[in-house]
């Protein structure tokens, strides 16, 4: 029984995480009979969004609290993540991946990213174990990383960004998965392309697939 | 393609709408070639919970614009379901329904149901199309309709509710359907009985399914 580790950042897609996204990742973890342990920044959000009318709101919300409804409660400090104790680490996507744990939506290319998360993605990579991006989140893993080899969908600008941080990008179809299998890295565009959240389960359910089949 | 209508209130189960329900809920509806449609009332949440330490916040916020996380924005206020215009009527559950759908949390059997829930579930029911509930909803629904047969899990004062409402139980397996074709009430019990994701998934997909079978 492999144990995943998933990053979250908030309840929904525009100030958080992408809730079709983190649910269904969630699902392909347990249906593949594996566990997962969900790691959150114990910080506010950049912002909070009204999903209804899609505007900034005058709130404050903590990352951890809000994914705690993803997760039923059980959430962890992203400070407390050892990777030595997990086979995989998870990362689904949101704009508020973007904004929370790099800061892509406001800096582009020259994104800083969330030390927690810097941390724990190189820690992982460093151990040889895989990391698995979903939507906008191959995009952190590429600024962090650089030379890797990923799928962020089929928007130019979002590619000529990740070439610039020194990634390789490979336009895929809804639900495929790309196995950077020398670097350890997997990623599925779901939400960077048209997509129902049925095609959301089956291209979290491809990635925990391929993942599973690639772990040392 | 069949379309279904699915009730929301709120996007977190300790104050709204249980997030591996809602989201599975759609899954299937998707996943079984069928379209949906979210309605949520405009209305203030009864409670705003912190989901990580399970306490109540000192916040205020309103149940169609907290769902429109789950539902990707596309949401619209209860007042304009109109049961004509769907095929089947979907209530996923949480202990938000059980707060903000009708007061079951806080007055049990004497519960008082939402107007505008109470029509939704009454017009549907006077139209023979068929109403599905998953966890604590098919209480909601006992409550509206009263002589019907459902499954809510298996806690004996919760069962003793819906008894004493009119209704008729049955206790399930996990992921069962308990199918009421005289009514065209069907129900399953989720989170009421202990459950992983996968089990709801597995629950909202037979849920859906007998639905299906069962739409004249």
């Amino acid at each position: 029984m492999k144990k995943f580790a998933v990053i979250l950042c908030g309840c929904g897609h525009l100030d958080g995480s992408e809730i079709h996204e983190a649910t269904m990742t969630l699902l392909a973890i347990d249906k593949q009979d594996c566990t997962y342990t969900c790691f959150v920044p114990d910080l506010d959000q950049v912002q909070v969004m009204n999903h209804y009318i899609c505007e900034v709101m005058d709130e404050k919300r903590n990352m951890l609290v809000e994914a705690a409804r993803i997760a039923r409660g059980d959430v962890h400090p992203i400070s407390e993540y050892n990777p030595a104790a997990f086979d995989a680490l998870m990362l689904p996507g949101g704009f508020g991946v973007a904004k929370n744990l790099f800061t892509y939506a406001f800096d582009g290319r020259d994104a800083k990213v969330n030390p927690d998360v810097e941390r724990a993605i190189k820690d992982t990579y460093a151990l040889k174990k895989p990391i698995g991006a979903l939507c906008i989140a191959p995009v952190l893993v590429a600024k962090v990383l650089g030379n890797i080899t990923i799928t962020v969908g089929s928007d130019p600008a979002t590619i000529a960004d990740v070439e610039a941080m020194g990634a390789t990008h490979i336009i895929t179809q809804q639900t495929e998965v790309i196995a950077d299998k020398q670097n350890m890295v997997f990623s599925t565009p779901c939400y960077m392309l048209p997509a129902t959240i049925a095609d959301i389960a089956e291209s979290a359910g491809n990635l925990v697939a391929s993942i599973l089949e690639n772990i040392i």
